[in-house]
């Protein structure tokens, strides 16, 4: 219907490659099956290495290597440093511009982003931005609708196919020098960040250069990779969806607690652009905090907030989709079209031969099976067998209850011809009055 | 509109009295102002000496009162005995019918009730039934809308005035054996339940007559009546209206723990024929427990629920209602009948000259102001003006979130004359061509 606008079909510099080698015109491995054969090359063998096998080796390392207290505190410290590179900087800053940063806060944060070791900022930022847009699709890089293990490390562990990912606009990243750079100089900033600068640290400080590298760098490169791999796999599987239930996005506190604040992922899908995944002020997000203390610090501005009135109104909207689902599932009785019309007389007369009848507001019921439950008792509701009820039952008597409102639709049989009105009429003019009161 | 059915307006024999000496021709001491000089005349000085005076002196009296363990555990056991005898006995089976007992369970229960010291069942659950059918009207003996001390003593310390209480039809009561024993010989029933027999247990069970009479006596019925006043009182002010606002009662588990299950009384008031008040598992009721035990035991039948369906569209119907009241405080633009008629042509030019007008689905909305906040970019949206954008906002380049069509309605000035299916139509006229798909 419409053509795809500029940016979006600009040719292949725009997009960053992830693989040099990698020449679309030859088939790609994702598109043989995976078989006994060739499985191998299915696998993405650097990144095994990279998140799984690393790791192992600094565990089995860590039995020789005694954890002193100075490098424990700062392995923790330097876990939320680099954390916040991930959800601060590549997330909230680069991927959704949700706030702006000045150059030293950029830097900063391309630099313990990179010390995460998830990849470069225009890599991770392309990828994320078709996660939002194309969530659960084929096109979504770590969807989760092929398991919670493929969204969580399975997508990177599996070779991938370049193309199946959806295209995005990342020309505003391409234009940033900051990624630009970091970018380019990828594998020295991951070097670097992820494990010389922990190892100098604890070196120069301490003197625990082994430690530094063992427990700031390596376990702890493990921890912060599996805690924000949780934002694509625990934060689509786990909790409620008070925003909208049509996507796998979900809201909960212990994804929050394990991701530094990117738990309430319902909210943070439906409104990217926010600088906050939180909104409550109890709610737990230190990255929304870190960006609001780096504004106080005047190192960050233009903090996005979408406006409380739609994110109201979009909550509204999902509890009126529930309240109407639920509504489905119970009896309302029959609709008043689909009731049989009833001569006045009519009803009278059946009441008469001992149908248990009773007319309110027009609308004829079968009490019969309910005469000995009534609350009010028996003679009660046996008063109101043949006659218009309707005062009587509406407070004339009894001002009866929403509830027994809802019990007497759902015995409804007929509905009066002309509703009750015509019948006050005939009355009045039958006994040759101006009257509209009825007595019963 | 209709008279009071015959149960209703049966003379004086149908009620009970409460005071012999009341003459209801003489005016009565509620009907003249509270004053300096008769203060002491609107008190009813016997209530106060049973509920305030007697635990009073019980308190100070068991200071000199050593308490043994046996005795102790005996007045719990006996206050959860009495309490139920209030719960399950006047207020579930007799006031509310809402289960049947046979012979030695009702016996039991008006005992123990007796025991409670809180009146014979008949003035109760006369009372009792008057709060259920003019709940915080002038009417209802202890309406909260006098105050939470009023509804928790102070209607029985301050003398009230007989007829202003609402009438009820108690004949059922009238019509039993029970009932009407318990009446005629409530002040021995009191005397012997509430602090002779718990006296003989400690007394002739371990020698301990004296805190027999003061812990599992006095301060017991003391514990009691505080607790089971709080249904009048804590029930209808502290906690959730799950099922109807309009009037006071409110469900909340402290009042549940307090008042041995009596706490869910939003729903009791809504469904008061249900044997229940709580009806999820994990909610504290033990008098529904009990009741149900009693069945199992053949002692209890006909035990009463509503249907599942009618509570279920109750809580709906509530939630719909709070939903409503949110919505209507949100802003969800202009409506579209209210908005102005715009030409295309208009539009168009309008659009021509300067103004950021995109027209969706038929009508125009102003995005001048959101074009630089346009998480999308400036050049996405700028690409709609003055065009038809609704393909390339549904879906054509981006498919918007539920967010983002709320946003857009915020935005309306107008409506295009005739839909924008006119406007289809033209064109295709112009270009002679018959088709229906445009292309921007
Ligand atoms: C026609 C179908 C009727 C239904 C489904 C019905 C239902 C109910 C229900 C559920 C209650 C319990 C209290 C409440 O939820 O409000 C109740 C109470 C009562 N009903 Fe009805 N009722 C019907 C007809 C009548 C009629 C015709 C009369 C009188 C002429 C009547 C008189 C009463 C009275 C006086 C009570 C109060 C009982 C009390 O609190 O002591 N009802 N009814
Ligand atoms: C007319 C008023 C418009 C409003 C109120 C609006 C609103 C929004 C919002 C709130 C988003 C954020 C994502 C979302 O919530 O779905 C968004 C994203 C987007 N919009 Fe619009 N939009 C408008 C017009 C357009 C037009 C005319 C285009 C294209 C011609 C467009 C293209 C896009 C694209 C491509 C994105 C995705 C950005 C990304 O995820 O990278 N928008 N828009
Ligand atoms: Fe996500
Ligand atoms: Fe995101
Ligand atoms: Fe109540
Ligand atoms: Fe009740």
């Amino acid at each position: 219907l419409s053509s795809q606008p500029s940016s979006e079909s600009k040719p292949a510099p725009q997009e960053p490659v992830r693989n040099k080698k990698y020449d679309p015109k030859k088939p790609h491995i994702t598109e043989s099956p995976l078989t006994r054969q060739n499985w191998y090359k299915h696998v993405n063998w650097l990144n095994v290495v990279m998140i799984l096998g690393i790791p192992l080796a600094g565990c089995i390392t860590a039995i020789w290597t005694p954890l002193r207290w100075q490098t424990a505190l700062f392995a923790v410290v330097y876990y939320f440093c680099t954390g916040l590179g991930i959800t601060a900087g590549y997330h909230r800053l680069w991927a959704h511009t949700s706030y702006s940063a000045s150059l030293p806060l950029k830097i900063f944060l391309a630099a313990v982003g990179g010390g995460a070791v998830e990849g470069s900022i225009r890599w991770w930022a392309r990828d994320h931005r078709a996660h939002h847009r194309y969530t659960d699709t084929d096109k979504d890089p770590y969807s989760v609708r092929k398991g919670l293990m493929y969204s969580h490390l399975g997508w990177m562990i599996m070779k991938q196919n370049p193309k199946r990912i959806g295209r995005t606009d990342i020309s505003d990243l391409n234009d940033d020098k900051v990624v630009q750079w970091q970018h380019k100089n990828y594998l020295k900033v991951l070097v670097f960040m992820g494990m010389v600068f922990p190892m100098l640290v604890c070196g120069l400080a301490w003197g625990d250069w082994r430690g530094g590298f063992i427990y700031a760098g390596i376990l702890r490169i493990f921890f912060v990779q599996q805690a924000t791999f949780c934002v694509n796999s625990l934060a689509h599987w786990l909790g409620d969806q008070p925003f909208d239930d049509r996507n796998s996005p979900r809201d909960h506190v212990i994804t929050a607690l394990v991701t530094l604040g990117e738990g309430y992922h319902n909210f943070h899908h439906e409104f990217p652009s926010d600088y906050r995944n939180a909104i409550e002020w109890h709610q737990y997000d230190p990255t929304k905090w870190s960006i609001w203390l780096w504004k106080q610090m005047g190192l960050a501005y233009d903090l996005k907030q979408f406006r409380s009135n739609e994110i109201e109104k979009g909550r509204l909207q999902q509890q009126q989709k529930k309240l109407d689902q639920q509504r489905s599932k119970l009896d309302w009785g029959v609709p008043l079209e689909q009731l049989p019309v009833m001569e006045w007389d009519d009803y009278v007369d059946q009441a008469a031969n001992g149908r248990g009848l009773v007319a309110v507001a027009g609308v004829v019921h079968d009490v019969s099976d309910f005469i000995t439950d009534h609350p009010g008792g028996k003679a009660m509701i046996k008063s109101g067998i043949g006659k218009d009820a309707t005062a009587m039952f509406n407070g004339g008597v009894y001002n009866h209850s929403n509830a027994a409102h809802n019990l007497l639709s759902t015995m409804r049989v007929g509905v009066i011809r002309g509703g009750m009105e015509v019948e006050i009429w005939k009355r009045a003019q039958k006994e040759n009055k101006d009257t509209v009161v009825i007595k019963d």
